[in-house]
C-alpha cells in the first residue's frame, strides 16, 4: 500500500506544477476508468484549480461529465509502461484495471479510484463549462483533496532526490523524461 | 544570436508536451512586455493550440487582448534567475528588456518578440474565449509558427543530453527542476 500524507490545499497545486505527466482516474455507478494525460497544468492556488485535456473519444470523458468528478494521480518511472498502455486502451473495450492488475485506493472527497504507488494525488470536482468541453475537450476542476506519498513530498516542497522516484514528463511515441536535479534560481548556472 | 531552425506546426506541441516552464512576450502599439508562466499546455496538436493562465494584474494580458497574439519561449537554466526576475516584476513600471539587458529576435507570424538563447519559440494567435479570460485567467492560442534550437530539438525529438541545455520546470519560491533522463517507456525502471 502506498504510504501517504494529505497535502495542504493551498500548496496542492506544487504537485503539478513542474509539468508531470498525470493519470486521470473516473467513476460512475459502478464502472471506473484510467487513462494518462500529458495536458494538464494547475489554473489557481487557492482555491486550487486544475485544467486537463480530455478527448471526446474516451470512456473517462463520459464518467468525468456523469460523475461531475476525477482524480489526477502522479505516476513516477516504475508506471511509465502503466502509463502508456491505458493511454493506448480503451475502457470501453476493456477493464484496464484487471488487465494491468492496477492496484488503488479511495479517496475521501470523490468516488474516483487513486492509483497506488503515485507519487501524489489530487481529488476533483468538475467545474462544468460545456463550451470548452465540447469545442477544444478542455476540462477543469477544483481540487477538494490533495495527497502525497511522504518519501517525495514533505508537505511543501518535492524532496525527489538521486536514487528515489521521480516524476515522469512524456514527449511521444514512448519516449519520457524523468525529472532532474532540483536548484534555485539564485544559484549560478551550473555550466 | 541563438540558431534556430522552424519546426512543423504539427510537431509543435513536443516543444511543450514535457511541462516546461516557458517566458510569455506580447506587444502591442510599440509597447512589449516580458512575464514567465509556470502554467501553460498544449491543448491541441494540428492545428496546434496552447492553453496559458495570465493573471488579470499582469500588463502582458492588456497586450494580448489588444494584440489578438503571445510567443511562448521555452528557457533553459542559463536563463532560470531572469525567468524568475521577470516573473516578480510589472511591465507598467518598468522596461524588463532594458533593465535585463534581455536580446530578442523578430518572429515571423505575431509581432511578440522572441527570447534568444531560448530553447524553443512558439508564436501564438489568441483564440479569443472571453468567459474563460475573465473567470479563470485562461488564454488560448492556435500556434501559427514554431521554431527551435536545434541544438537540443531535431525538428521531431528534443536531443537535451548530459551536459548541454535543458528546460527547466518550476516549482515554488525560487526552485526549479530541470529535465532529467530521457527514456523510453518500453524499457524496464532503472530502479
Amino acid at each position: 500500500m502506498s504510504e501517504r500524507v494529505p497535502v495542504e490545499l493551498a500548496r496542492a497545486y506544487r504537485l503539478m506544477n513542474h509539468g508531470p505527466t498525470v493519470i486521470v482516474t473516473s467513476s460512475h455507478a459502478g464502472r471506473s476508468n484510467i487513462m494518462s494525460a500529458a495536458w494538464s497544468m494547475p489554473l489557481d492556488f487557492d482555491p486550487p484549480k486544475v485544467a486537463v485535456v480530455i478527448d471526446k473519444n474516451t470512456f473517462t470523458r463520459g464518467l468525468i461529465e456523469a460523475s461531475g468528478a476525477f482524480a489526477l494521480n502522479i505516476p513516477s518511472r516504475e508506471l511509465a509502461r502503466l502509463t502508456v498502455a491505458v493511454g493506448n486502451e480503451t475502457g470501453r473495450e476493456v477493464d484496464k484495471f484487471a488487465a494491468h492488475g492496477i492496484r488503488t485506493f479511495t479517496g475521501t472527497m470523490v468516488e474516483a479510484p487513486l492509483v497506488e504507488g503515485c507519487l501524489g494525488w489530487l481529488e476533483c470536482r468538475l467545474i462544468p463549462e460545456p463550451h470548452i468541453q465540447d469545442t477544444y475537450d478542455l476540462f477543469l476542476g477544483e481540487v477538494v483533496a490533495a495527497w502525497a506519498d511522504p518519501a517525495v513530498f514533505d508537505g511543501a516542497h518535492w524532496k525527489m532526490e538521486e536514487g528515489g522516484k521521480r516524476s515522469i514528463h512524456y514527449v511521444a511515441g514512448g519516449h519520457f523524461f524523468e525529472i532532474g536535479e532540483a536548484f534555485d534560481a539564485d544559484a549560478p548556472p551550473r555550466r
